[in-house]
């Protein structure tokens, strides 16, 4: 099975800051500069070229919304044509859904795990349909996901709760976090990481801090833990403007390896 | 039943730095900055003029302890005094003798609970009677505390474990931490939260690290649990001075949000 | 039973960065500097001169690995010779290696904890037969240790687990981590405590970012838990050039006093 | 002659990074916490309420490029429509564009003196005419300024320096500053200053790093040496996101009070 | 010509923040941290314990203002009993009182060079006669200065110019710059140098940032061009709290040499 | 005429800390992350692949000084071997050594040009010949250089003005600096930059804080002023350790592309 790992540098669509953009070219960094190495927690070693093909960087010639929407769709659906896994490296939040989608086409509708502070279920915010606060509504309103597990929550308005509602959305709260969700995932199984599941504290090179957040050690968990394959995942949020000495960086890289030895 | 908001930017009585009396007007702002909503884990929304009455600022005109001590018993006691609850923000963590003992003025004794890294117990500090080292010894002194139970203590001097002793106070040390404690409060209940109560990686915005502390995750947790009505708190020592991209400030954002919630 | 600290800054066996030198001065300055006092979690109070012999910092004339080994291992001989335990500040964690040897030619092999992030037991790591990286192996090569027991690790390559199987090192990954070690540890036993077993959230002055480790109130837990006296130890790869605000510096400096207090 | 403030938190035409919409409550809040007093250079007292009024910050309810561009052009037209003279807080650059559009449909076409290290002079950037590296571009092509002379500047591209040739712009560049240009300014006046013109060293709170820029200094002096009365000003590309301690924000505090100096 | 170094870690009469009383440790590091050495840029080494005599620190047992100046001018009295020349390490600029008072009761009225941000000419600030807004009001108020000549000022208020001319304090403003100030300078000097002379970009170290200020090269260039024997000097208002990476430490390293040499 | 850029990814010569072979990787992501453009100051656009050819970074399999010295003179060597003028960018200062040394060797002794803020003229420190201390120590001791200009120095000891007499190295100290020293420069013209030559409010991310150096504007005017044509360039010590927010990053871009540019 082919994995690749496909950075897709865009954030135009996120409500507060910029930044994600940057962070692909800064998570590759972290593998050449030598301050760790290139084994996954259980022992597989990860390389680049070996282990996994880095398609490199999509370029966006302009930030409409719906132009890089089509554009990371299209490029996802080729990367995936010959029934290669891919990672996708963001860029904010709002590429999910064009990823997802184009997932949704090859395979049909998906379950997916979505880590994450944030619902992203609105169904309108700042009159961008493609806001990074909007992905899963509307993969949801397109019935791209058979089932949607959102893990680590923390920031629900009444509107979200209601859409987590309508949509049947899992919803662990992080206030009623355990690891009892992992029994119940089901296949094809679609893991979309935002990094600001985190709390601030573990990851400060985010947009959105929002206390309470799990642990490192915690999200790692879960990831050895879960024993179903992977079809594909996306790690976004990253946003190296507010990183501290390369904290968060190292978070993403470490991510990244479990997340492509979860692929294999 | 009316909840009231109050800052309280005075710090003079701290024995390290100075910090915390830009605390008020940072937090405010993390209300208005856009990065977070204004819902509370529970899901109940917290709006300025709607579901709290923000009295502002008190203005300092001397940095006399003993002028401060009794300005602020003053305010305080006229906040309260239509019954309205207050949720007092520092400063640093001195301003808490004024504010129980304006409550105490009004129902007697009190119920207190104290989340704090620092017992606060000191019969002399630097001969400031006033010290923040020294609030609950003087509200103990003065009969002002029906009982007290600190929670996430890791800096016990000898002479605080005798003060402790001495008054009976019921000490959750950090490192025997568990969530026993809530089934034995009472009312009426005051919560006083040093905001250094969780350990410094959750909390770098405050004037004494104190590593081994209780995480965001655990202090949102215990505000959760308690289900007994709250008749007032502080939230003190958040120090901006030392704070990592408003890190802190949104820790006491949310915190500020829960605490509103408890009162209602 | 006397008690003595040695401050060892030498980094030049560091693979990535240096700064680990610097740290004996800055953390002896959190002694000093009045935002903490001098007592531990159990109430013991730790004064220099008092409580310790602090006997400075070695001054080292060459930057040489092997004259720097030389050196450590005869200062500590030195320094234990009338029966006193030590505790060595680092420096990076090479300087394990003459420490301990130094311990055992005055003991015999010991049993040895290494709370630790990295296995450190490269047979070779970039021709430095003194690298950081190498410490453990180093001394299991020579029979030095009856025992070794690491914990926190989370960075194991092919080549360190042949080589903890070669060398039947006990090792409780992070991904495992229970309590359970501690009733397995035996006499004499001495603790080598790599700060970079913590998670970079709690102790960002280090030279090497490994998400996934423990809470600065999982490491304190497990020396307390420890009943065992210990007849020396070392506390190493605190790095200055990275702390935020002497997060990391205060840090170590509370891990002193919990472990000069185990020695007594 | 009555002078306003308006603060205009509006920055999502930015290139790089967002940040500017925070600046404006970030400045004022300079003005409150007391580290500094509210005098100018030459010894004039600025008082929010006595010597300016502060109308607060416009509300931007959508981030669409035009709407805002109607809504800024809209209430800077009614701020100044009974002769008051206006300063404009940015927010990024492409502010400038509707505020002195709407000075000029008062007063017909003025001298502008931009303060930056960019020209802002595209005719296309990104296909967003909005941009803010396009407002002079925009005023210029409208006929809406006599004259534009931009000091400071350090980035020209050879598209750049055609459009300032077109549109016959005095451009001092930074490798050729003196102070000659002051005395050919005519009236009426009008001052946009980007605080990037500054050099990094001296304003780290901006999104674009170009070395080579003037110290606090020169700028002060600058604003010091003009004679001519001002019409109005902004300030603009302060971002709190990369600032440090505040060291930006109290540049632009005082720019403020300097620009509000020279308006009276 | 004996010289010695005396830290003075007082800094309780701040107006704003609290930290310069970590300066003289903070300073006597960079002598053994080992990134610069120790020679003034005129090529004088400067060595502890053969160019000049560390005195260590004043201890403070109370934070009272007028006990602290009392037993700083008395240790200060003592100190130069033997006719030595002393250079004290602040603190706040408040211990300048004291410090040259008892100078002056030695050899009688000083004539003083001031360097710095403010002029500290407060007749009354916050009701503290000993705030660090007042000294030199004090020692004028006194008779204790035959002149004093203040350089880099850009912050003064109505009343400061008041109290400037009414002591004929000779104030060159940081707007009207020049060197020509140090040909009329008149033995015995005094130096009182307040580091936030320099531009924030240059000491970020300090509580008070002030843009507008002079460069690290100006700063010396002026102790450079002074040819006077000096009779003593005071470096104060070093804050290490809001340092970067010890760059305001190493320029207060740089300038105690300097000062030193200045001495000889 | 060819122009190319080789990274040297070295800093184990370093006396103080490490970081700067991070600097090629660092400083090419500047070209790539968008906010700044790739014009010189006088109109000059610099591609890569275009303007010059990219060689990448030398690979070091062994920290070993004097292999180091072998690889970097070899490669340089083969850079220029076909008449192509190379800009090399460090790593630490020891890089100009081998990298001078291979334009002798092809060229003939060269007119060197040293930008710095240290004489780097050790005959001997810590006994490695290697040391980022004492390159232009062995350039001249083997008769590499026809002349020494060293520009912008500020530190030094006895033995450097020694060493400076003896080899009649042309010192311009910062404490004397004009730009008369330009007319002087002959031909064939090197020029070695180590970035420290900016004062450290310039360029943070150094490894050596010395104050009082030159800023990035005068930097810049010295290159622009020059008008010899030059053979080669290197550009050093860059430390991403200590930068804040790639602002030394954004300094060493601009350099290179300056440099590139003297070399068309």
């Amino acid at each position: 099975m082919k994995i690749k790992v496909l950075g897709i540098p865009f954030d135009s669509n996120s409500s507060f800051l910029r930044g994600p953009y940057l962070a692909p070219a800064r998570i590759r960094l972290m593998a050449t500069e030598g301050s760790a190495n290139n084994y996954t927690e259980e022992g597989k070693e990860i390389i680049a070229g070996q282990d996994y093909q880095d398609l490199g960087d999509l370029s966006f010639s302009s930030q409409d919304p719906q132009k890089a929407y089509e554009q990371i769709k299209s490029a996802v659906s080729e990367a995936i044509a010959d029934g290669s896994k891919l990672l996708s490296l963001g860029g904010d939040h709002s590429i999910a859904y064009p990823v997802i989608e184009a997932y949704a086409l090859k395979y049909g509708p998906l379950h997916a795990l979505q880590l994450d502070a944030h619902g992203d279920l609105y169904e309108n915010f700042g009159d961008n349909p493609y806001s990074h606060a909007s992905p899963f509504a509307r993969l949801l309103e397109k019935g791209l996901l058979k089932s949607l597990t959102q893990v680590g929550i923390r920031t629900l308005t009444q509107h979200q709760r209601e859409q987590a509602a309508k949509y049947k959305v899992n919803i662990i709260e992080m206030k009623d976090f355990t690891m009892d969700f992992i029994s119940a995932l089901e296949r094809p199984l679609y893991i979309s990481l935002d990094i600001d599941v985190l709390d601030p504290a573990f990851a400060p090179g985010i947009s959105h801090y929002e206390p309470g957040g799990m642990s490192s050690r915690q999200l790692l968990d879960i990831l050895l833990a879960i024993k179903l394959p992977i079809i594909g995942a996306d790690l976004v949020e990253y946003n190296p403007i507010r990183d501290y000495h390369d904290m968060t960086a190292m978070v993403a890289f470490k991510l990244m390896k479990e997340l492509i030895a979860k692929m294999k």
